[in-house]
């Protein structure tokens, strides 16, 4: 493989694969050479994706091995299930080929927690795209960049995994706060839903109110959240998780707390959260008084944290927001993938927002 | 007084005396005879409340004790401190007069909890206007429909505090969930914060995105969610409390949860909200299955609520939608005036709300 | 017929069956005994109405001639080309029976309108709900409140076309603009296009961004603006018409511009629209430098209307704020059916908006 | 001066400052040397404009000449009124000095439209900072790039001007529409008022609904449009202008409407409008039936123009969607610059969109 590399991105008039374009086309050596889809093949990409104005008139190829294979890299933005057999058959023509699984079946370790929350058999676990997930005993992430480093296949996680992982495991690494009877309760932008056509997510119906969704511990993010906190060195995990849609189009704002280990002092905490990420490039810990907003991070591969100590409840409160299509999903994918080439980690990522 | 009341609403170009003068508008018995505003005086109410057609013309009095004397209810919305010295001038000129306050003077039991989360002297505990509100032993609200009826001071209560306590005080009431380490996380609509004139408020920065604001123990609707949660049985109550802004001018969806008290069944937690609301006129919980939205209840009296048992996380999660300014404002104070001037409860109150 | 009626509503799992709804709880003679659907048949009106309260529990009938005959009126929001032939059904059964469509069928007097604009064969032409339509030579609206009183058929208008006609008709009427060559231009709320699941229409695409629709002269309602400003005196109009789906759920906010009639007065323009408005109860000409705003009418049967004269441009400019739902449907119809029954006009319907 | 080039951007606290640092990071050549503000000197960037990561720990600097002097290039992102002596002393010190003017002090080219709209002194014109301006006689934009081409002022052209100038520019150029009788009206997002503070540039108030402003022929673009159509050619212009603030935070749909010169077929109006943006790197006619939105330029420096016949209303209707912090302000702006500089024009610019 040439610095410069090809890519193909599979379900690319979706909200994932358009954001996968997005930020490839800003990304100084990637070739977008092939964009496919199932039931768009054959319209142009202009139709489905207006603003990618660079590739308006590509079109779209169908989604097939035949199609896929060839290009350095394979950017799979696919129903859940699909990714497992198309990986195999482009590695069996030729194994270099490196692919980035946008989709959840590669990111679970425990093959039980797969069959509780999606019902169907393991399809394995992959290098686990989240760079800055802190394993025990480090005080920097380290180990999970070495993970990722030459891999060919990298899992990129859930959005809301990505948020409540990055409030709590500074706090849960350093043994500041108790990794059970967590809780998070999360602002969700209606893109984390894709483009299905269902009569909740109309816009007539989002706009102006907020609905939750999954609540009761039934939301599929739940064991990938305990997975990468028991990384960090949890020995168990427990979690009440709800995510809510409110009207806004990208981002997630993550409320996630847990309870104070008893005598912690809130410079402790502060001290925590501020080791874990001093040197971070795209996960920022905000100033004191300075608390994460979702327009901060639209449109770049950041993350906002902040963390307050409550004395009084008991609780060290951490507010984290990502736009869920960058940092959550694409952005963060490419940063894994930067890694897994030897590329630079930051390399052709957005660092700055679009706001207001 | 007749069954038929005159009313004068102090802060009428403000948004909670608005929304007093919009439900008032439906109110068969009710009056409207002076509309009073501070720096606003001498304008008509048609420029600050366009909506209101049926009284466009007119013309907002000052706000003094000269013009509020003299009618048979006083509603005051007007800022913090402000209420104590009225309503006793009020009384000295007719100890009938009832009054309203839309504000927080006179909600707290405790002094000490009013210094500390407000910093002045505390101007004394008025009957609390939550009709809906659990004592201790009760399994339906019977104690403090008694404590408004006949009524000449109400105090109505803080709009986030009636979304936890409406979600969490069947539980607690019932012993099935513990009253300490909850834990709420809102989303909230930008009518909450008033006609306030700051950058964060603004249009061009709310639209789009999610933002937290009194993070970590500050607000102060705190100690308000815990005296209700003690007036329902329990004996000490611990909570982290978090709001959010979300893009939606009127609402509040409170996710609130609590620790399941161990060996509870999933029924046992059911019977016990279901049976706290069975009988509320404005008070719903939703069929299992269905969740609440604050569309839902835009512009009526109501309270949605649904409670879920998440067993792995050991937490009963509840989540309740309200109008921050009907239910939350001026619809519960009309609910307890009602029973205060000793008309039906229901009397002249949307049940309805308006969607999509 | 009594004073007190029957109502069966057809279509009332959706937008306007759902708002006619909310509209005849607030009436005080109407009878909600009947709501009937078509695939949702079965469900109760709370699964698709949740805002609904007083009728949560009521189960969908199909919505067939047996379901709906024996009401003293029926609501029809069915699809187009569905309310004659039911209409005619349930006449046979019982003359008296006063049907109300909300749909397109029977608005159009000319039937080569229909077929160049609908594509199929006109079903024929009712009296037109716009009470406040003014006829030619009219200083106000008599003639079409004539023509409402006593039908046992109402056609309601569809929500862009009150809106025009009602910015535009008093300048027609008293020959102050030019009926041709008028220019609208509409930001629209997404429940007028009702639960459709179309991509364009999901949350996830219409946060945040304004989109036009229907451009260049094909929507339907242009002939139906045509006809009623024929109706106010014009020999013949010419318009262009652009409807634009902005972020929210309800309203519409028409900006309708005519040529200013050479030698015209400012002053004798708004003599015109204040004549045509004085007495009317639902359409409010705003004193001189307000501006409608789509807020101030949400949930009210209310028009808002501003002209101004932009002598420069030789244009008078409209703004017309009306909520879709309502006066732009379920209002207007119930007004005219109270013409209709010999009921008050303005009985049960609600006069002041929800707003902020 | 260096390909590379240093820049100070006065008014860096407030949304054209702040966008055009945004846009400037991601520029190769662009140092951002200093960053001054007003009231807010002395606070970090970050507190003002957290998306900004890149530049959160500067600090600013109060905007004075001695501060701005010195770099290459200096933007002006002043109040109306300031910039015209500020260049004059900057240019005193260095004449080679290129100064971006974003505010309207110069753009127009008669200095009594100048007081007509604003009421002061002209502080006179500078070249005219649309490179797409197309010139009487031209098929495509040449003479304005000559133009800019060693500018050391340019005056950045108003946001709603840059909309409805390239939406109906090509029109006016070739003949096939009439310059005079012209009708827009615009769908505004509300970052375009800046960060007043205002009661009607509220959240609370603009969530949800739509509003005009300067209805009536007063808004000051409407000059500059004239302008800009005289220079494609028009002999004399009239336009009625009517801005309206719907719920986004950035975007302009224009829909701006022409009468069609008699006699001409609509694949002549479509050439014309092909003709003039076939080269055009920014400005893009969609395929015909695909109408532009604004998500599908956000952040992006682009325009989408569609355009229409509607032979009934005898007018053509294009609609224009552009940011208008980016094309309409900041992204223009390095446009412009980048011709003055004699760089590659497109250099540094976001070509794509972030959407959904």
């Amino acid at each position: 493989m040439r610095m410069s590399f090809s890519v193909a991105v599979a379900g690319a008039s979706g909200y994932a694969g358009g954001e996968m374009l997005r930020v490839l086309l800003q990304h100084p050596e990637a070739r977008i050479e092939t964009v496919s889809a199932h039931s768009n093949a054959g319209s142009t990409l202009g139709e489905h994706q207006p603003h990618l104005r660079g590739l308006a008139d590509r079109v779209l190829a169908p989604t097939t091995v035949d199609t896929l294979a060839g290009h350095d890299v394979v950017v799979l933005a696919l129903p859940h299930g699909a990714s497992g057999a198309v990986a195999a058959e482009l590695a069996a023509r030729d194994p270099r080929t490196v692919v980035v699984d946008l989709g959840a079946d590669h990111r679970l370790v425990d093959a039980s927690d797969w069959r509780t929350y999606y019902g169907s058999e393991h399809a394995g676990t992959w290098p686990y795209g989240l760079p800055e997930l802190l394993h025990a005993g480090e005080r920097t992430a380290v180990a999970q960049r070495a993970a990722l480093a030459g891999a060919t296949r990298i899992a990129v996680p859930g959005c809301n995994v990505t948020a409540v992982t990055l409030g709590l495991q500074p706090g849960v690494a350093a043994g500041v706060v108790e990794p059970i009877d967590l809780v998070a309760v999360l602002a969700n932008g209606y893109s984390g839903a894709g483009k299905s056509l269902k009569p909740h997510l109309l816009a007539s119906e989002g706009l102006g109110m907020a609905q939750p969704y999954a609540v009761g511990g039934t939301h599929r993010h739940i064991p990938e959240i305990a997975q990468n906190l028991r990384a960090a060195g949890a020995p168990d995990v427990t979690l009440s998780f709800t995510p809510t849609l409110v009207p806004m189009s990208r981002g997630i704002l993550a409320t996630a707390t847990a309870r104070l280990v008893p005598g912690t002092t809130p410079q402790a905490v502060r001290d925590a959260w501020e080791r874990a990420y001093a040197d971070e490039p795209f996960v920022h810990l905000l100033p004191q008084g300075q608390w994460p907003t979702t327009a901060a991070t639209l449109g770049a591969n950041t993350a906002l944290v902040q963390v307050a100590v409550d004395e009084r409840a008991g609780r060290v409160v951490t507010v984290t927001a990502i736009d869920n299509l960058v940092k959550g999903t694409a952005g963060g994918g490419v940063q894994s993938l930067n890694l897994a080439l030897g590329l630079p980690e930051t390399l052709g990522l957005p660092l700055n927002g679009v706001a207001p």
